[in-house]
């Protein structure tokens, strides 16, 4: 599990589940350092103090006069991508950046090792976040082919997406002796930590501290550049009736040192399913009615790659006839609630599963009562109900929903944040990542296990087994009139000063949401009515294919794997709106009328209006024209 | 009907047929002269010969050390497409082109009035060939949007593909004025034609002829740029039992002149077969299966804009859904024999219906019988078969095969080629083109129209109708192997020099050739079977996705719209094989080892080889992995 930044290249794998023929893809396995390859000599610098490495954060250091130029930044986790640390870095000349956890950010405060695991849940000083520094997803050097052998691949110094300077995490223990040795003025109240010192911004160390004045940091990186092999390991389920409709089902198998949360967790819950699917198959009680596909996706912790390779062998196949991709990667990262990212039409499907559940909590509510608890919004059309994130690009459903244009969703149990405000359970991605660290910290007895199992195996019956499919492609209306209406309040009036009107995009959302509740209307009567199996097919297939007339491969050249125009990434614009329109606006707000980038927001915005014109078409009674 | 080359922009239309709602694009309307926007001043120059304005023609005037810069080149059609004739004239500094119809390519030789139009099918002197001289398709302000009203257009001065320099059709009287008058060298034989006079190469006029020697030739355009309105019209039969499966049928509507041939010797067929099924329809006597849809499309001399834009307002609904796509854009070029062009599942079709309808011709042969007298191939499958003829972009089929990647053909009644070597009928896009020619000497009877009607009729019916669709997958894989084998005998001994393994390709062809005849397999044991519908509806998606397989939006970028992997265009190589090969391979074969030339191969390579075996994927069984 990749939390907001996007990753690196191919750890080694050997087939796991063995259900069917295990391939092995070759991928480029690079090291979680931004080093492409090895310097021949290691940056060496005097160290500052960069906060988050923000772009903001090297302004602040700028404008209090600090000189960037060769330094090595030290800077702590959030905020930003990881490797974005390293891109904003470099910009301003820093030569190496080192990365630590704040106990601050992690722990809640708390630092000392009696107060930390195996005593709590905290992270212990000596305990080091890895992950991947990589911009991009996929095998690096096999951008949209798949990674065969004897596949065309990159010159890796061609190959973009790797951090310009070498990058380091390490513990907060050995932040410490660096980061209260600094000297020079206090850094701001805001980035201020949990290291039981007043954070200098450097540059260099004081006197009289642990180093002497004016020496310097050497950040030497032993990662290497290597061509390795990892396996997507593959089990399927024939569908009995529409065996050519697939419901997709994956996790990663890959994971930094131990990974008993990450990604065994969700391992474990796919275990269990394919366990439970099997014994019913082979008693012969039971077979769905569409094909089910369970997969093991190899080196995903390097960027997603196992199931990016796959997207990309079998992009026709998957996009003609995969109903909907579900992830389960950490299933439990703590045991207060259900929490589920998805596209919109998932939201029915997972909302009908969660009411039928038991919460483990011992207040015998159901999943979904105690889901609302916790996370919740009101609902313009159903009031108030428990709230779906939105997938980003953190885990194996990124090439499904970005590339392929398959509706997803990814399911998990997770915090009670009134009790933590941790950026994430503190051992993610460190050695001690362990399955007694999951026993007695994140979920004692396993009920939360049961519950993510549960809930999402319900799911997959739901998707795998209904005569029609349990979409409800009406929940993608209110997506919409909410990203309008952003649009037209935080963009409107720039538009307007240059004479671009959002009306079109104002029928287009019309038009889309009059289609879809006409379709649900023609679902809700051929339920009634015994309709023949090529209606229900009909019907079936209008709700599968709305995900895909989203995806547009020419709008965001530049974002590779990117092609749906309403979850692309937001670059520039904290807007919840449509990515390209605000993305463009962004780049176009201080340039002068008629320049190319007004043009780009004209093209964004026609781009948008085609493809929801392009989906109300789809959802509408086919032999209309 | 545009044969050989691309073209440009829309002419004004008005609703035809008006069986359902007209929808007016706004399409940017453009000359056939290359003239973006008017000189102020026309060129003015010394006039040249430069025979078929090739890049070969105008290096002949260069070695014999004619200057070009600032001269008119006078050329004749045929050998390159119309645009192409400006674009390489302009690489030579030429200032303006006149393009002329020489009564050797057009007439068999003949040029006097009285051999030509109205005492033979002969182009009259006056008659000119108009065109579209733009060098792409749709319109030129919207690539990959749909033209509508409120739609983002380019600048125009952005928008690429017009010709360089001004460019004027004439008619051979004029041009015999010009050319019989030139003086310099002779020009070589095969640049001699039929005008009565030996061709000399300029530059300027020779002494004593009848302009005054070293005067110069003024080329002026009266072209305009302007935004029109053009319509499709569109009419659609819903199906019975597949309404969500279209077969469409198409010709455009708009016309040089009169067209009584080009292109209303098709609309004639269209609305012949509208109104018989249309009077089927109305007795209750018959529905077909799946849904038809007809459409008569606007502003296709412009650069097939009609349909390129109905593609791009339809792209997902389209190819979610269509099973081929039928064109008759010229019914009758003369009454001899079938032609047809298409890819190869649609040989099958073709076949079978061209086997049950008489020819016109008095000797009691089939349509196919007739035809394989005038056009045959010796397949390695089938022994001595009619030859189709592939598709290239010269008519309202190019966004549906290039671009959507929906099996697509081409039918028309054609010459007997041992009694004419016309580039095509003399009166081809002239004001000759009358219903007066098209009766008397084209198609005496019109029994070559009824041929074609029988015939276009009995395949969008087997489309339509059939269970099973009738397309033969297996068709592909004879294709595939006389591309691959021209791949190893023309390019192989280049790779090899260069370590690039065809072994790949030979693989992934083979693969595609097992999954192919096993689908065929399958198909046929369920014909026997009595197989419920989704089973056929599950064998019959097969069919209609394996076209779309072979597109890769990724694949050429600058070749706008064209992303069909085997049939986009080959610019550089005549080798029939696998394009994007054969143009990276001609880019690349004078660069040194190593260089991004090579990487292209390699890439195109990779490119093809994963389509191919995509395309095997959605070929198998489908719940195989």
């Amino acid at each position: 599990m990749r939390p907001w930044c996007r990753s690196c290249c191919s750890a080694g794998g050997t087939p796991h589940l063995a259900w069917t023929r295990p391939r092995p893809p070759s991928t480029r396995c690079c090291s979680p350092s931004p080093a492409r390859s090895s310097p021949t000599t290691w940056p060496l610098g005097l160290l500052v103090y960069a906060n988050q490495g923000t772009e903001e954060d090297f302004k602040e250091l700028q404008s209090q006069n600090i000189t960037l130029n060769g330094t090595i930044a030290l800077t702590r986790y959030g905020g930003t991508g990881r490797g974005a640390k390293a891109v904003n870095a470099a910009k301003h000349g820093v030569a190496g950046v080192l990365v630590y956890t704040d106990p601050a950010d992690i722990n809640d405060g708390q630092s000392l090792p009696n107060q930390t695991f195996p005593h709590s849940w905290g992270l212990p000083p000596s305990g080091v976040e890895r992950g991947s520094y990589y911009e991009y997803f996929g095998d690096p050097l096999t951008p949209y082919l798949p990674a065969h052998p004897s596949s065309f691949r990159l010159d890796p110094a061609d190959a973009s997406g790797f951090p310009p300077i070498p990058t380091q995490p390490i513990g907060f223990e050995d932040a410490q002796r660096l980061l209260c040795n600094l000297g020079g003025a206090s850094a701001p109240t805001a980035w201020q930590g949990a290291l039981g010192c007043d954070y200098k911004l450097g540059p260099g160390f004081r006197s009289g501290g642990n180093f002497t004045e004016g020496s310097q940091v050497n950040v030497s990186v032993h990662n290497r550049l290597e061509l390795r092999n990892s396996s997507n390991v593959l089990g399927i389920i024939h569908g009995a009736v529409e065996p050519d409709r697939y419901v997709l089902y994956g996790n990663h198998r890959d994971s930094w040192v131990h990974g008993a949360v990450d990604p065994s967790s969700g391992t474990a819950v796919l275990l269990e399913l394919s366990r439970v699917l099997g014994t019913m198959l082979k008693k012969g009680t039971w077979r769905p009615r569409r094909s089910i596909v369970f997969a093991s996706w190899g080196a995903e912790e390097f960027g997603l790659i196992g199931s990016t390779e796959f997207a990309e062998e079998f992009f026709n196949k998957l996009q003609e006839r995969t109903v909907a991709y579900i992830n389960v990667d950490i299933s439990v990262f703590a045991n207060a609630s259900l929490r589920a990212q998805g596209t919109p039409p998932v939201q029915s499907v997972i909302f009908s599963a969660a009411k039928q559940i038991q919460a483990p909590d011992p207040s015998d509510l159901s999943i979904y009562d105690n889901w609302i608890r916790y996370f919740n919004r009101s609902s313009p059309v159903y009031g108030v109900v428990p709230s779906l994130g939105s997938l980003v690009a953190g885990s194996d459903y990124a090439p499904f929903i970005h590339y392929l244009g398959i509706s997803s969703m990814d399911l998990a149990y997770t915090y009670d944040r009134s009790k933590t405000s941790a950026r994430i359970y503190p051992t993610y991605h460190t050695a001690f990542d362990t399955f007694g660290y999951m026993d007695k910290f994140l979920d004692p007895g396993f009920s939360s296990h049961q519950a993510v199992a549960r809930t999402a195996g319900s799911v997959l019956l739901r998707l795998s087994d209904s005569l029609f499919l349990p979409l409800n492609v009406s929940d993608y209306s209110e997506t919409l009139h909410s990203f309008l209406q952003a649009a037209q309040q935080d963009l409107g009036d720039l538009l307007q000063t240059h004479n671009i009107s959002l009306e079109p995009l104002v029928t287009a959302v019309e038009k889309f949401e009059e289609a879809a509740a006409a379709l649900n209307q023609r679902i809700s009567a051929a339920q009634k009515d015994n309709p023949d199996p090529l209606q229900v097919r009909m019907l079936n297939d209008q709700m599968m294919l709305l995900e895909r007339t989203f995806l547009n491969p020419r709008a965001f050249p530049e974002e590779r794997y990117y092609s749906h125009v309403l979850w692309a990434p937001r670059h520039t614009s904290s807007i919840a709106t449509f990515p390209g329109l605000a993305n463009a606006c962004s780049q176009a707000k201080d340039m002068p009328h008629g320049s190319a980038a007004w043009a780009e927001v004209q093209r964004q915005l026609s781009i948008l209006v085609t493809a929801l014109e392009g989906a109300a078409a789809t959802l509408r009674p086919v032999a209309d024209l």
